[in-house]
């Protein structure tokens, strides 16, 4: 059983593309994914796709055939869903099969149209990663939960706004040289403090932006990129998924993330690596606080000590444990179903030192990534590592 | 590689529960399905769910959390979304797991809830199978593209509204005795060619019912069964999965589902086994049509001979080859998310003798099930083999 390769990544512009279908996108990131692997779409034999919102948004399901045909896969295609975190499961089904040996070409993206609806009806697509019955009646949003973890996070551990408004200007700063980020503009503190509330403890700054994108990555066996001479160094060595009750109210805790726990046990045991071995991590941070509770799940931080990380610089681009490099969702950019194989695309480049960002960053080897669904019903944890 | 057993599988009664919700129906299939096991839900390992239109019609994204939640179900939990193929793309992935050796039990099963929000909306939910910018706002549904699916079928190879007649009167037959059948109701050719037409050809009585309702099987690995000493004689020794465009306008013919096609070859050809060995087929009759393109794809007739099955009686419970013992999804009725693993309920049961169809149809051996998504855009195809 050997760890498959990241032959390829391709992303769009993140942004606001209300013009653009959602086929649109994921043709451009798919083909761009194709062209970078120097693998041709006859040699893909399935495409995992993730999507969340095609139905409320687009008006359309069945979005699997629909993406291949658009990067010209002749090949079955899954769509998989588990909000936010949709394209990690389809990555990790991916990573699986290969594995196994049955399959040697996957590829694997996910995109999301989202700002074609408005912030109002894309705000209540969102809601839907929710409990309907329990959260989304009561009028629970998506800022409104993650209000409530961070305030339960104050409660339980410390920490205040202005820390987490620390991790909103690190995001931003990381964002600055990422060519694709919708939001690539410095900020300060005091511009995160004194922005609007949006569901207290959290402002305007603390949130991710609504984005239009997609994202795509070539996923191969070891057998097939040394077979085809593949200039591919980067391999999945772990991986993991965890569930949790959807709604907060059936849950012990507000300030801890257990599934993204779960997930990040399996796929470091997978990997045969530990919190101290990461060099560089990609986590859901679709609310300051939502990095904060990832990095402590991760374990690169002890619980109760991520709050502070940004503000000590620890996770700023030349700390010594960077997160977010490519500006995270907060900057980057959330295009909710493209999201976790954006991260892959973003970790495989840095390790392998191919694109804009090389020599841009300490020197990593091993990588992780974090996708998170919903209020972390769902998360997965990928490890990448670069073959020296 | 050992293959997978069926260790257990539960179905809701099938009909119209509008107040019932979706996670209330899968509740009671995936408990049934665990009892019918012997399984604990804590050794469950994971589970794939399928559904399709939850975000339209119970505002509900994100099922997989919550699916797993309303059976006990502390693992992480999966949605796939291929349409009316969902719960097929499901068991493909969970035997492609339990093949590997990474995974020892999954839960697999889909629901669907759809009478809630009446039938000019579960209409409008269905149409979004299919292609929105190029079919759905020019008018089409459904009924229309099986419609023009069957006005081709007649061109090329002839047939007639009373041979796919013939398909309805067969399959109401059959649900007579299913227990959990939506439509237990005898009908007449003369009843099918003087309903009210659909879509030209495509009487009332062509199409299949909308439904609610859900289905769930406990996958385990041979090694689980064993161990554990389940009684569980019924594996799944082939899977195949095909794609074809979305849109029937960007295919060379309407007459025939080649995604079915290539789901076929990989199943048999993983199973080991060819059409002539297969006793008993449950496919996915959406349409009286679509049975007639099942049973040509699936081999079991040749190209232009299945539309006169049904009429010469082959096709019926004592046939020579008897396809939708249950009643198809013509009369046992179809939630779409939970079609594919009410098959392999049905198949199971029928293999083993377990249930109230035990001595009612001829010995089988091997089966075969068949998932279309769509105008079969996706297509599963599973062989299930009782192990004597």
């Amino acid at each position: 059983m050997s760890d498959p390769r990241v032959a390829g990544a391709g992303v769009t512009d993140f942004g606001e593309h209300p013009e653009r279908t959602g086929r649109d996108l994921f043709a451009e990131a798919g083909l761009a994914a194709l062209d970078d692997a120097g693998v041709p779409a006859d040699d893909v034999e399935a495409l995992y796709f993730g999507n969340f919102m095609g139905e409320l948004a687009e008006h359309q399901g069945h979005q699997g055939p629909l993406m291949a045909e658009a990067v010209g896969v002749n090949a079955p295609a899954t769509r998989f869903e588990a909000a936010c975190a949709s394209a990690g499961a389809g990555v990790r089904q991916a990573v699986k099969n290969l594995r196994s040996g049955e399959d040697d070409v996957i590829l694997v993206g996910g995109a999301e149209r989202m700002t074609n609806i408005g912030t109002a009806a894309a705000t209540d697509a969102l809601a839907i990663a929710a409990d309907d019955l329990y959260e989304v009646r009561a009028g629970m949003t998506f800022p409104g939960a993650y209000g409530l973890m961070a305030r339960s996070y104050f409660a339980e551990y410390g920490g205040n706004r202005e820390d987490l408004a620390h991790v909103a200007v690190k995001n931003h700063e990381h964002a600055l040289v990422n060519e694709h980020a919708q939001l690539r503009k410095e900020i300060t503190v005091e511009d995160a403090l004194e922005a609007p509330m949006v569901a207290d403890p959290l402002g305007l700054y603390d949130a991710c932006p609504i984005t239009d994108g997609a994202a795509a990555a070539v996923l191969v066996s070891e057998e097939y990129a040394e077979d085809h001479g593949l200039d591919a160094p980067v391999s999945i060595t772990g991986t993991g998924q965890g569930g949790d009750n959807l709604a907060l109210q059936d849950r012990p805790h507000f300030d801890q993330t257990p599934a993204a726990d779960e997930a990040t046990d399996e796929a470091y045991a997978d990997a045969g690596v530990g919190p101290d071995d990461v060099d560089v991590a990609e986590v859901h941070d679709c609310f300051t606080i939502a990095e904060v509770l990832a990095v402590e799940s991760l374990g690169l931080f002890e619980r109760g000590e991520g709050i502070t990380a940004a503000r000590e610089g620890v996770t700023t681009r030349h700390g010594a444990m960077p997160v977010n490099l490519s500006g995270g969702l907060k900057a980057k950019g959330h295009p909710v179903g493209a999201t976790g194989v954006a991260q892959i695309a973003t970790l495989t480049w840095l390790l392998d030192g191919s694109h804009q960002r090389a020599g841009d960053v300490p020197e990593a080897d091993v990588a992780v990534a974090h996708n998170a669904g919903g209020t972390a019903a769902s998360a997965t944890v990928h490890v990448l590592e670069v073959k020296s």
